[in-house]
């Protein structure tokens, strides 16, 4: 058992950078990873499940749960499919359609048991519980319709999504994460649970270019392979798209990052809410209702030290892939 | 002739709010009120000017020059009609409705060629020169195009307009001073021109109320009974659409405060542009082609100090009206 003081939580729509970000919390001797909820995203929830399980088994780590979570919106009336446009970010198999041998769990548990039966026992031993989900914020709106004492066990929550002062990346105005459902993202905005927004802003700051890929590369190890083909393919999809960034941006890494060291962000203290209707449906935007409230639940990331960043994503991704 | 240090030129479409930022640089004894350019919005652009004329009458600031601008958009081919929207918040006449004498000033001067001779003045006396528009920004993007040193002259421009964080007032995305002339706004914000962005985001947090207008009839003024009725009809119009607010935004006159004072309002440090096309046109963003270059054109306020502004507004609007 690890002694980390902070125990922490993913909720992962696992894909390239959900992979990226499981590696960054694998590399962090500062907190334990005591498990994974799936959801859907960037790829069904049931291939998040299935992908997970392989990284975790690739970088030596079976011992961490892997966790059922919600399969679709709280609004959907059918499991999530990826869009054509989102494999082909991520690949077919959400993981650059790099082959990766994944052991087979049976019956992975329940997410929502599991979130209760943590913050009971994080509760119980007075360690911190950080909760980082990275893609649409479904799971954690069920959660905080169920389990008591959740928004007091996880503090602030630090999620990937949003855009709050620069374009979104599925329409003008939305973000992936918070698009794929809007009333998850509202109901968390809204429902008294801090938060901490990595959306866009920030994380279209932070890039990663073909020179981290092939340091990975020439670790020689199996894992270092596979992350750096995994990436390649996720920055050559970034080539085509966004030429200008001159790599990939690194959108659920930088949550973890920021979750753990949360300096590493520079915040705007707000209340949000989320467009529910209409062309700017999914945009996450300040609450004029709450506009001048003293009290602000969410931190929303604006600025980020990249430097500082990209050293501790090199350091701790480069630990957890050797 | 005033020895303040700094010289200031406002450009208004002379409505309710505008006449409250005209009051305010009249009040403030630390910048010299050089003249007024003319614009459309609020209303007219030959309301503006007959609407500045009469106001500076009533202050007792005959002296101020007031002059001709832009009567369109960039993009237009007819002179702008404020909607029947805009003339139920400001008054048919621009003033709420209220009647004011108008003193008839013959063939006002040209706002560039005015422009133009005090960028000149400015720069020969080696004297600070605030340019401050509260409406479209059609005049400065004219006046970008066409005077030489006018950047270097103007310093930093404080622009009342755009909502980076917060929905707009004309549509979800837009704010009705951007949306009046999005490639004005756009020219300006991408031209290399340093601006300071004082938009809905921090305007919806500075509230006048009926106690302050109070105030203002009980100095036993004209100009003080005229400010106060004028006033209290932009309320009730806020009291009818915004009741949360408990009183009407201080839009333009923030504008004129952070011109003179910065540190009442805490920026984001941004390169942004102007969406001109579908559903989200008008609207204020960081582009972002530009969100990585470490030079930032724009100041963009996201906070204000409310209690010092509304002293300072209180004191020197006061003064002015007395």
């Amino acid at each position: 058992m690890s002694d980390a003081a902070r125990r922490l939580i993913l909720d992962l729509d696992t894909g390239v950078d959900d992979a990226l970000a499981l590696a960054y919390a694998l590399g962090s001797p500062d907190v334990e990873l005591v498990g994974v909820i799936c959801t859907y995203g960037n790829v069904t929830m049931r291939t998040a499940v299935r992908n997970t399980v392989a990284l975790l088994g690739l970088l030596g780590h079976d011992e961490v749960p892997v966790l059922v979570g919600a399969d679709r919106a709280l609004a959907a009336t059918a499991p999530f499919s990826p869009s054509e446009g989102v494999m082909r970010i991520h690949g077919e198999n959400g993981l650059g359609n790099q082959r990766i041998a994944g052991l087979c769990r049976c019956a992975p548990g329940d997410g929502l048991d599991f979130l209760r039966e943590e913050v009971r026992r994080a509760t119980e031993d007075g360690v911190g519980l950080l909760y980082v989900p990275t893609g649409p914020l479904t799971n954690l709106a069920h959660a905080l319709g169920s389990i008591s004492g959740l928004a007091d066990a996880l503090g602030r929550v630090t999620f990937m999504g949003g855009a709050l002062a620069v374009p979104g990346n599925v329409t003008p105005c939305a973000e992936a994460n918070v698009a794929n459902d809007p009333a998850a993202a509202d109901a968390v905005l809204r429902g008294g649970l801090r938060t901490r927004m990595i959306g866009l802003d920030v994380t279209h700051q932070a890039i990663l270019t073909r020179e981290d890929t092939a340091a990975w590369r020439e670790l020689g190890t199996p894992a270092g392979r596979l992350f750096a083909d995994m990436t390649d393919h996720y920055i050559a999809i970034y080539e085509e798209n966004n030429p200008q960034m001159g790599g990939c941006a690194l959108h659920d890494p930088l949550a973890v990052a920021a979750a753990l060291a949360p300096t590493l962000v520079g915040c705007l203290h707000a209340n949000l809410r989320v467009d529910l209707e209409g062309a700017s449906r999914g945009r996450t935007v300040c609450d004029p209702d709450r506009l001048r409230d003293s009290h602000k639940t969410c931190d929303v990331a604006l600025t980020v030290d990249v430097p500082r960043f990209l050293g501790e994503f090199r350091s701790r991704v480069g630990r957890a892939l050797s």
